[in-house]
């Protein structure tokens, strides 16, 4: 990456060659149209075309994508892609989420921006950044059903990973000249994983002191974004919250069709459309090209190429001001001209050298790809054994009665301490109306504050084994540096 | 509950005795506007009053409530609760999240209704109910920090906590004579978790036949909510979804100072605004007490005093068609009085027994508590150990390595199958652009196919223990009649 992006700064106009996949639907079209754009306007690319999504899945292929297309995407690093359709059933994995991961694409960047008046929003004044973690959060998909009632899915939040998104949110903000960061968690809930989020985001930020700052509620913030976004410039976010919120900037806008986003690695890059196939209008020449237009000037602008970017975008501005929609953008107000897929693209392409006359002008700062650090792993802190949790299926609803049984576990300096039901104490001292699954986490401790050890653990597993209370799984407790690291128990 | 309902739908004129609590900041104005509105419509009702919140808290009670205030509450059953403030830091227990779910509250249901023209929305369309699961999922706040680098916290669905609140959907919908039911979930990611909600709307939906269904995934339903929720009827979702989206809801209606909700368990119920305690404005008179007199309308009705809340209900209506405003939703256009938080009260008084002229009438088509069957447990599936997921702090990074060295606890027909990072196979077969954090989890299973036995897992902890492999959680891998209950790795 770094070579590339000083080979790009110093010899522009040398070639760069990246991959592309048409996908399915409107893929193929879209992506000749973003193409012909790029050609016209004199991009400095060569290509490698890889076959990805329904054709290989279907050919008994569950990833999509084949061993040789891969080492293609490693080889270039640059990869430009078309939406493709994951059939439904039969195993298939999402190749969105298995690129994205397997090639450390940490960063997920979605301009939204209204274009008002020519295309029809509520929010006129809307200019948002997105800058959504990629890798991680209930992401990582690890799932556990252990019991007949409860079914678990673990939700990861790493310190390298928001150290990543967050340094590379206020890097975007600085190079961009973006005016604020926004960071949204719900970390009054989750103190811990959200928790972390908010904490290095605060850690972090302090070295931007000329970038504004604040922190939102996930809750009350997206509710803010979707009624008043004008108030919002960068937002950055863990996966799921940027998930949900992501889209809601992007539809609000006016049209999902209009976005493009990139996912960004350390070595290798990935931009799209936002949106998907949509096979229904597959080979009608209807589809909208602009998602794909816009995912490949970010790219542009990734590999430097940024004055042919800013040139495309001006002339896509004054296309869409001249009135020249495709349908999904269409209204009697500011509509002239109802075009399809390829006018579409020879309008911008007629208009290459022109500017818009009412919407801002596009300006990228001589964006190039943001260089972030590599993540240093810090020193280790003292981490030592405070005590274990043991999670036990049983099928009963009386916390009394099981705290009786579990007890038979203890030894002389190791005591239940406490149980809790879907996180809610339940013994000592419960409640009768709490509800009671058959998913129960009794919590050991030593009686004397001694640090507990492994063989503890151990030991409590194996008599539980004897005595055939099943335990479904294990989270020991630590201190690092003499801090708790783990929850108390709600009302504990 | 039961003996309750029947009693107040035979015999309404009798009292019924409630919980209040003022609460704190602009609490005791608006807590006493809106009672003074309940009592000139005649509403039968007695009340204890306790002290929750700022006060309690301060005073060196970490839960914000007395041991005596708990048993009123519990006693009486039905409590209408003012907002209060949760001192920053010192380790104070959120009360709303505690009363949830020591009272097992499972349902919180929002109405979010538009007031257009009177109350200034860029949504004049919207009447949505959003049902919220209220006592699982992420919010069981289990976390817990286990290596340097990750921080965990546990996403727990159960099928008893989906059954009651998809059913209590469904009920409210048919009771209120709503036409649709939409789910959202993130099922395409979280197949088990989310996928249990899922299949369980579709389930508990065909004995819906009347009601129109459908299913969102969270990020696009979401989005669509945002930009067009006049789409939507009544939506029940998971608790982390049920929050972000609630509030979206309540602030494109206009203003969070309109809505109320209810907190619904098979025992006790919760009623109240959905604003905080603002504070700021607090004895200044100017607060709008209609978010808690939304709150104590839904408690009339669940109580079964249908006809006073209606009769309250169309005097709010008629109050703000005439244009008498607090100052959160004063404008030029519709308002025509700007009024505080007495006078308020005072011109809903003055209208009771009148009834709006643009807007919809009151209907509550006789509600009462909604009963839905107390949940009975299944028959067990047969459960079987299929083998077991150990995850490891290794402060290394060549996942190689960590293979040759996890294999050392290899038995006869156990075998090392699998190990991710953050969900992602690293090996066998990994990336090198994977990036890789401190948390490892390695997936053993038999060679042969077999089930493993939980002396198998104890031997491999043991042998660690001795190998000095840290290993810092566990989780079995269960099939349930044969189905594996457990997720792959990404990219397996």
């Amino acid at each position: 990456m770094i070579l590339l992006w000083q080979f790009c700064s110093t010899k522009k106009t040398t070639m760069t060659k990246i991959t592309i996949a048409k996908g399915d639907g409107i893929g193929p079209e879209i992506m000749n149209a973003t193409l012909n754009i790029l050609k016209a306007a004199g991009a400095q690319l060569e290509f490698d075309e890889i076959a990805i999504g329904e054709k290989v899945y279907l050919s008994g292929n569950p990833s999509g994508i084949s061993a040789e297309d891969w080492a293609t995407i490693r080889r270039n690093k640059i990869f430009l892609k078309g939406p493709i359709t994951t059939p439904q059933g039969g195993g298939y994995k999402s190749l969105n989420v298995s690129t994205r991961k397997f090639l450390g694409l940490f960063a997920n960047v979605r301009p939204c921006q209204s274009l008002h008046p020519f295309v029809t929003t509520k929010h006129p004044d809307m200019n948002v950044v997105i800058i959504r973690e990629n890798e991680e959060d209930l992401y990582a998909g690890i799932e556990h059903q252990q019991t007949d009632e409860v079914v678990q899915c673990l939700k990861l939040i790493s310190r390298p990973g928001c150290e990543k998104i967050i340094r590379y949110a206020f890097e975007y903000a600085r190079q961009q000249q973006r005016k604020k960061v926004s960071c949204f968690t719900k970390d009054n809930i989750m103190k811990q994983t959200d928790g972390l989020f908010h904490k290095i985001f605060k850690e972090i930020g302090a070295e931007y002191p000329e970038i504004a700052q604040d922190h939102w509620i996930i809750d009350i913030g997206a509710a803010k974004v979707a009624d008043s976004p004008e108030l919002f410039d960068v937002i950055v976010l863990p996966n799921l919250y940027g998930d949900i919120l992501s889209d809601i900037a992007a539809e609000i806008t006016g049209s999902v069709g209009l976005a493009g986003s990139s996912n960004i690695g350390e070595e290798c890059a990935m931009f799209e459309a936002i949106h998907g196939s949509a096979p229904n209008i597959a080979n009608t020449n209807t589809a909208n090209p602009s998602g794909l237009l816009q995912g490949a000037l970010l790219m542009l602008t990734h590999i430097g190429q940024t004055k042919v970017a800013e040139n495309i975008q001006n002339a896509w501005l004054k296309t869409l001001e001249d009135g020249i929609h495709t349908q999904d953008i269409y209204n009697t107000h500011t509509s002239k001209q109802l075009v399809g897929t390829q006018e579409f693209a020879e309008a911008v392409i007629q208009r290459l050298g022109l500017q818009p006359q009412t919407l801002p002008c596009a300006n990228y700062n001589n964006a190039a790809a943001i260089q972030i650090p590599k993540y240093i792993r810090k020193t280790p802190r003292l981490k030592e054994l405070a005590g274990v949790d043991l999670f036990v299926h049983w099928p009963e609803s009386d916390p009394e009665l099981l705290a009786k049984k579990i007890q038979e576990l203890e030894a002389e300096d190791i005591s239940l301490t406490l149980i809790t039901n879907r996180g809610i104490k339940v013994w000592p001292e419960g409640f009768k109306e709490t509800f009671c699954t058959d998913h129960w986490r009794c919590r050991f401790k030593t009686r004397s504050g001694a640090n507990m050890n492994k063989a503890d653990i151990i030991q409590l597993l194996s008599l539980a084994h004897q005595k055939n209370i099943d335990i479904i799984k294990t989270e020991n407790l630590y201190t690092f540096d003499g801090q708790a690291a783990y929850s108390l128990g709600q009302g504990q």
